[in-house]
């Protein structure tokens, strides 16, 4: 097993060093190539993804989790189409990021370069198998992958695909991979390889990225949980206020930047909270909320909040809500129960705002606007390889150029130090 | 001593937010007062340094590694000029990287914050304590250093006048904090402080980067060493090659950006060896070649190099000396054995300068200069917190805008992701 891992890694990052000099016409050729191929096997992909999901219903897994699961013809076409969005994006690599003159004549230029080689570790969503590729490629890094079983399935077909096409297109051999067995050790023995792979993202749940951190002698960018908050603030347009929650909720609960928990201002949680509670409810939304906020719901079937709540991913129609004295005491819970993912104000007042925006350390805060938008396609990135909650290197949603390193190019004419 | 570490490091936390949210102005009234607290008490350090010189030197030190850890009074006004210049430098908090306007209306920007909580750990030059506490005030990170037992006296004595300032001029309790301490088993505990400590930056030798790459939960930016080439190209105007060689070798041999290795194009070794190695020789360097570099310089005397001299960082005057076939051929002895940190060739051919910047793959790669000027004063960043050889976050001299991190404000108008 030792040396399978080894070999793997030594070929992808051989790979690497072709990939690295490879221009953009060659790369986006494959990548539409890979999009094309999507599309003509829609019915084998679907028909992988679908033994994924009965086995995850089997298991009793919930709506949300089996919703990040499924791969509909829609969603193949999704995921063809962030390929097309990657190749048409500009290329990374050799982007000047800054040219400085010096008075002892040296040119210098800071250049984006690929990373390397870089693995990613992810859990239940296949699509993004078809992502990761499509995002390294461009930027001239290979990639290992190592997706969840839950979709092994599904990500193997996707992968052979993927792969089949890259190989007909001329692309270093090893530049993608996938670790098809699902054995723990292998990710273990994964993460020692640090004089071969450069970077390590892993995505999904506490207990994945506790391990992975633990284990890993490569850099990680930790891509963890979203405990987002929407905070409404007394001087909200309340109407506003309410789609905005609504939205952060509901409309895709099982994914990273869905509200888990929202705080109201108690100078208009009376106007606000049981009409708001109310249409949770009515869209099967369960609520978990302080002593406070179930009286002020009266009949309404809301549980009482734990602790635990308040630190809960549910990725699930599930929401605690609490009342806060004002945007001071809203800020102080979303520091200390958070994930410094994605968090949003409504308001009207300027000055309330600029205060959430600037005491508020998260990846992304908003004003007046669903925390769902934190996204690579929505931020205009194209497709993300993922969110990250750290704050070395990538932070927020990482697309191309989060995925690049750089260096300097030194142009001199003789000169030495003195 | 568990729990004072973690109170340590929740002082700083707390510090850290503090911090971020301060002024420009009040950051550079406490610069610009630490820079003359220095220089008024050069005397104090310089005694307290001559303690850390003589005990070196007791212990037989080379004069490379002593050189590290001398502290002249020229040096102590240095360090206050680093402040100085630091203070001068543009805040890079609230800087906005980049303004997306997307088409449903959300204004996105990407705006420059601190990274929060900072460790150094360091070896054994003492201005490092005074840089890095100027770098981290000025980028609104508190930070927690620990510097090497050997410049102990030295750190400590730089410190507690900074200290005393900072306080003076109102900056947070724990903003910078010094761990006097030297048992080992402090740093592991530190290392293991991630929800509290946000980057760790080890600067030294192998063992203690090996040491505290192993050990670290926390993201670690690794200041490694400088196995650094320079090849005279085939093309090379030779007497511009003698002298960026002689320099990068002699200037100041005990630091990670002089040259350890020199590879000679074969058509131009004969005219160009033996005056280069008998200049290299007269002043003191020792000279390890291979056997054809021997031969070449007759009766000069040469040590056979071993394969370990190709990978090691003297920081001494001791320099090893290949014969290459070409270009090909010096890009894969660099990237076999240097250590990605600053490589030149010294060519007038553009086609090879090309080649060589695209391919070694080193932090800093030079085309006619000498790789001393690696260095965040030299690239015009002001004072350098040190030089990365890690590809994430940061590469090569890492300045103010190195130690921040960014995060996303994005201003909406009501609106919900469909």
């Amino acid at each position: 097993m030792k040396s399978y891992i080894k070999k793997l890694c030594e070929k992808a990052k051989k790979a690497s060093r072709a990939l690295a000099l490879l221009d953009q016409k060659a790369k986006d050729r494959a990548l539409i190539a890979m999009a094309r191929a999507l599309c003509q096997n829609a019915s084998y992909i679907a028909r992988e993804n679908k033994k994924d999901i009965d086995s995850a219903r089997k298991k009793g897994m919930s709506k949300a989790l089996v919703d990040r699961l499924l791969l509909s013809h829609a969603g193949i076409n999704a995921m063809a189409d962030s390929l097309l969005d990657i190749a048409r994006l500009k290329d990374p690599v050799g982007g000047i990021i800054e040219t400085r003159s010096r008075p002892n004549g040296l040119l210098i230029k800071k250049v984006r370069v690929p990373i390397g080689v870089i693995l990613i570790i992810y859990e239940s969503r296949p699509n993004v198998t078809s992502d990761c590729i499509g995002l390294c490629l461009k930027s001239g890094n290979a990639c290992i992958l190592r997706g969840g079983s839950v979709a092994a399935n599904s990500n193997i077909a996707i992968f052979n695909i993927l792969d089949k096409t890259a190989a007909k297109y001329g692309l270093p051999k090893g530049a993608v991979s996938i670790i098809k067995d699902t054995d723990r050790r292998i990710v273990n023995e994964l993460l020692t390889q640090g004089a071969l792979i450069d970077l390590v993202i892993p995505r999904g749940g506490e207990s994945l990225i506790r391990e992975v951190s633990k284990r890993s002698r490569i850099p990680v960018i930790k891509h963890y949980k979203g405990v987002c908050h929407t905070y409404v603030d007394e001087t909200a347009d309340l109407s506003m206020a309410q789609d905005i929650c609504f939205n952060a909720k509901v409309q895709r609960p099982g994914v990273c930047n869905a509200m888990e928990t929202m705080l109201v201002n108690k100078k208009i949680a009376r106007k606000f909270l049981p009409s708001m509670v109310k249409r949770f409810i009515d869209a099967g939304v369960e609520i978990r909320g302080t002593e406070e906020v179930r009286r002020m719901c009266g009949d309404m079937k809301i549980r009482q909040a734990a602790e635990a709540d308040w630190y809960a991913e549910y990725l699930d129609l599930i929401l605690s809500v609490k009342i806060v004295k004002d945007a001071d005491e809203a800020i102080r819970h979303i520091m200390k129960y958070g994930s410094y993912h994605s968090d949003a104000i409504v308001t009207e007042d300027t000055d309330s705002a600029a205060k959430f925006l600037n005491e508020v350390d998260s990846a992304c805060v908003y004003v007046n606007a669903s925390t769902r938008f934190t996204d690579g396609g929505q931020f205009g990135k194209g497709a993300e390889i993922g969110i990250s909650t750290d704050k070395i290197h990538a932070r927020g949603p990482m697309g191309l150029e989060e995925l690049t390193s750089y260096k300097y190019i030194i142009y001199g004419t003789g000169q030495v130090r003195r």
